[in-house]
């Protein structure tokens, strides 16, 4: 397959230069830049730009209304999808030192939301452990939290991940202080900032923790490093078996493998997707070689600038563009109409790999190439034209200064995460991309000026072998989420352990009710809460005994 | 009385003031340094130096024949009671960074032993975290580690504290970069090394970690962190519960409460020694009022210069050095005698607190205050006179520089782990001196120029709380030990044992054997050898489990 030999020649994940593919150049933060890094194959970087061009909608349209009508919460849903809960809080700074395992470091104002309208003195403190955007963004999403705070008398409280959102030291000058920037910091604040919490508003009470993704690992770390802080983490699509050096190989394919599940019949997808997207790729490459060719990839592409694909290793790019799409409407592979993925910006289909797929139903003849393409350029409109307003696709490469901004998650899997990826090309619809930590290496030296630590994560977190010792961890997975596959899938004690969410995308558990929720996730909930509520019986049992 | 009136308006503590009390300038680390911060309550540094002084012999002699009589152990002892074990080893120095937590630091070079005589490669790694002296003296005490080897197939390592021993970074310099002197950072240290080890000598085997005093806390506190590196740990004398904000107050009063204890009859020591004791301090406070009743302490003491005791508040600080060594003597309060708390430069007599009361048994006339202060200076003439070759006490301030280098472990006591101490005066035979955090914060801010960080030590290992969700540590102490009173001496649950050591003083147990060892010392290795046997059985049969 020609698409493989190329692929393989290109330097795997490329976490210095990987971007982020959004609809707008304004959204600063995307839910999923995590997501990026570890998939993104593109030695060139292409964004794309809907400013000013409009492409035939091509997904199937949304009908706003149902996205207010299949929400049975009571926290109102915008028009578009969309809630804003900001009102129900107060926003707060605390001022942290940047460096808490060594005197003498500035300081920096973390941001936090709390949340009290259902606070009670002998309930809880929900506490979400911030991730890599604007706490915002989680605020607005973690349903999970608003929901259960008045039976549980939770007071919610929403920390924002220092460099993040608005909790950037620095200012402008942050990326000449990036060593501040680590997830050992970033517990730490959390431990400083409950501790600050219970004290300044007097609250004697548990403290459950909920993240979602890098937020998981971040809750399940949490948990293991201060269970003296936090009583118990809900940790949604944590893959925090992503790293080196466990008692069993990380699974480094399962991104790709678990994306092309999500567009087989199995998943409720077209039968065809599958043969046809692995068509594409062979196709895009072979057509990429000749001008006549990436004329043919231009036009069948609805592409705004021919100028950006004259050359043939253009079409390496374009490739990984629309690759990219899938994988974030994999990990957005939910079953309602949903913003979240889209940072609020749009709003994605019902299962919109399978919408996508809808699109890839047919079967092309041999010699019918560009009938494909158009049918693909359909399928990747779900996620890039979303919008349901572009006339084509324009892409662009970022400034270099809001890939820094948009970045920082790639900081962190440099100087500390490294989670290395592969495909496998035959257990996938991709192209065959082998581990190449050299090249992952140079990426993060280029970027960044840091050099990979390939185990340090296993040295400070542990994996499996530190979750053997850990307890009072629900990790949750859902089998449509690409990220599952570095999950916890299996109990590894009475009090760590893995809820499956049949049919679930990426945290689609820490999301607010809906009525086209799959039974799992509302099975995947109870047994959370259920969890939750013994984490807090143990506190008041435990404070008991101190006071007796 | 007179002394605690004048003593409750000392600085508490001082722990930027406290100094270092050793025979000789020479020794650059002190095993425990450690001790001094927390019961030192001198205005006023005064350090002994006895080069060229002469003074009676008033500690009864000890033969040096019987020092290597009464011990049992294979491993020679050299005729000062000391031992040489360096030889058994290779000497290393292993490449660390300084920030672990953030990328850019400059590295270190880190020193450990590694002895490998016993080694098996189904065996297991005893490994002695490093506390706040140079990792020799560690290496050639720790019996309960050489003894243990061969029958446990054990690879021992030593690995050394960072900034102290010949682990220091920066050179001469090091007092400007303190800001990588934190135990976050030691104990990466020591994770990373572990790792380095099992990788470098393909040693697939658990490791048991040993640590007395700081050293025991931070072993503590590296299981409850790193559970995945090290499988358990048998922490000595660990004063783990004497930070701020635990779920029970601190018992901030029992250093002295318990150096009163040994200087009491049930621990052997003669009857009217506390009483004689208590009536010291008011003596020489009325003394130190007059002219000549300073002429009087100058000659009852048989110190070498007038010059030093010329002004009352001299006499505060007499009074402390005078303390001091009591405190000393309880915490070296061994059935035997050892060089281990005068760091090998003399020994100390078979319970040296005894030895010491024996010298105040008798009663004194109300008027014969000088002869009760001339068996008084015989009595800490067993500590300052240790080398029995005294004419007189000399006693001189350290020079800045050597200050320096000897308190890193105040360092760390004022950057995170500030452990408030404060006297009862009732309790005890000292004089009332309360708690004062704002006086300790001054000291740290003057010598180190950081303020104290109260409640980090409970943010970042928490104490109590933190210990119910630990496993496999061994917490042993000694009723005849100073620093018990903030160890566990109760079990936290079926792995998190408390192991009481009837008259045992600091970290007897990691001792060598000797003949005259309590039954109750013999019964705590036992025990704390039986978890470390389920410790590695664990090991192995859960790397059998992952394997099958």
């Amino acid at each position: 397959m020609a698409a493989g030999d190329r692929a393989s020649t290109l330097p795997l994940l490329g976490a210095a230069k990987a971007g982020v593919h959004v609809p707008s150049k304004r959204i600063k933060q995307l839910p999923m830049l995590f997501a990026l890094v570890g998939v993104i194959v593109a030695p060139i970087l292409l964004f794309v730009d809907f400013q000013s061009v409009r492409l035939s909608p091509q997904a199937a349209p949304i009908e706003q209304a149902a996205l207010t009508s299949v929400t049975t919460s009571s926290y109102a849903v915008n028009a578009d999808g969309t809630r804003d809960l900001l009102k129900e809080c107060e926003e707060k700074y605390f001022t942290q030192t940047l460096d808490h395992f060594g005197a003498g470091a500035p300081t920096y104002e973390q941001r936090y939301f709390i949340c009290n309208k259902h606070g009670r003195k002998d309930g809880v403190i929900f506490f979400y452990v911030g991730n890599e955007a604007d706490v915002e963004l989680y605020l607005n999403n973690t349903g999970l939290m608003w929901e259960n705070a008045e039976e549980f008398g939770a007071t919610l409280v929403f920390a924002e991940h220092r460099y993040f959102g608005k909790s950037v030291p620095f200012g402008k000058k942050v990326t000449k202080h990036m060593q501040y920037l680590s997830t050992e910091q970033a517990l730490a604040d959390y431990a400083v900032l409950i501790t600050h919490i219970k004290d300044t508003y007097k609250l004697d009470v548990p403290v459950v923790g909920f993240g979602g993704s890098y937020g998981g690992m971040l809750g399940s770390w949490f948990r293991m490093k201060y269970p003296h802080i936090i009583d118990g983490v809900i940790a949604g699509s944590a893959p925090i078996l992503a790293f080196l050096g466990d008692e069993k190989p990380v699974d480094m394919e399962s991104f790709a493998r678990v994306t092309t599940f999500d567009a087989s019949p199995e998943a409720g997808s077209a039968a065809n997707c599958i043969p046809n997207i692995r068509r594409v790729w062979s196709t895009m490459t072979k057509l990429g070689k000749t001008k006549e060719g990436r004329k043919d990839l231009f036009s069948a592409f609805s592409l705004c600038e021919s100028e950006k694909l004259e050359k043939e290793k253009d079409v390496a790019a374009l490739i990984d563009w629309a690759k990219s799409a899938i994988d974030y409407m994999a990990m957005g592979n939910y079953p309602y109409p949903s913003p979240y993925i889209m940072n609020g910006q749009s709003v994605l289909p019902a299962y919109p790999v399978r919408v996508a797929c809808e699109h890839m139903k047919d079967e092309y003849a041999p010699e019918d190439d560009l009938g494909l393409l158009r049918a693909f350029r359909d399928s990747i409109g779900v996620y890039y034209n979303s919008t349901l307003d572009q006339e084509c696709f324009k892409t662009s490469a970022p400034s270099e200064e809001s890939a820094n901004d948009d970045n920082f998650w790639q900081y962190l899997f440099c100087s500390e995460l490294y989670m290395p990826v592969s495909i496998d090309g035959v257990n996938d619809m991709f192209w065959s991309v082998p581990w190449n930590q050299t090249a992952d290496n140079e990426s993060c030296i280029e970027q960044w000026g840091v050099s990979l630590r390939p185990t340090w994560a296993m040295t400070q977190y542990g994996g499996r072998k530190a979750l053997y010792a850990a307890s009072n961890i629900v990790l949750s997975n859902g089998n449509y989420d690409p990220w599952s596959g570095t999950g916890v899938l299996e109990n590894i004690s009475d009090s760590v352990v893995a809820v499956a969410i049949d049919g679930g995308a990426h945290h689609l558990d820490l999301f607010f009710k809906n009525e086209l929720d799959p039974p799992s996730v509302v099975a995947a909930r109870e047994i959370e809460l259920a969890h939750a509520r013994k984490w807090i019986r143990q506190y008041y049992e435990h404070r008991a005994s101190v006071a007796a």
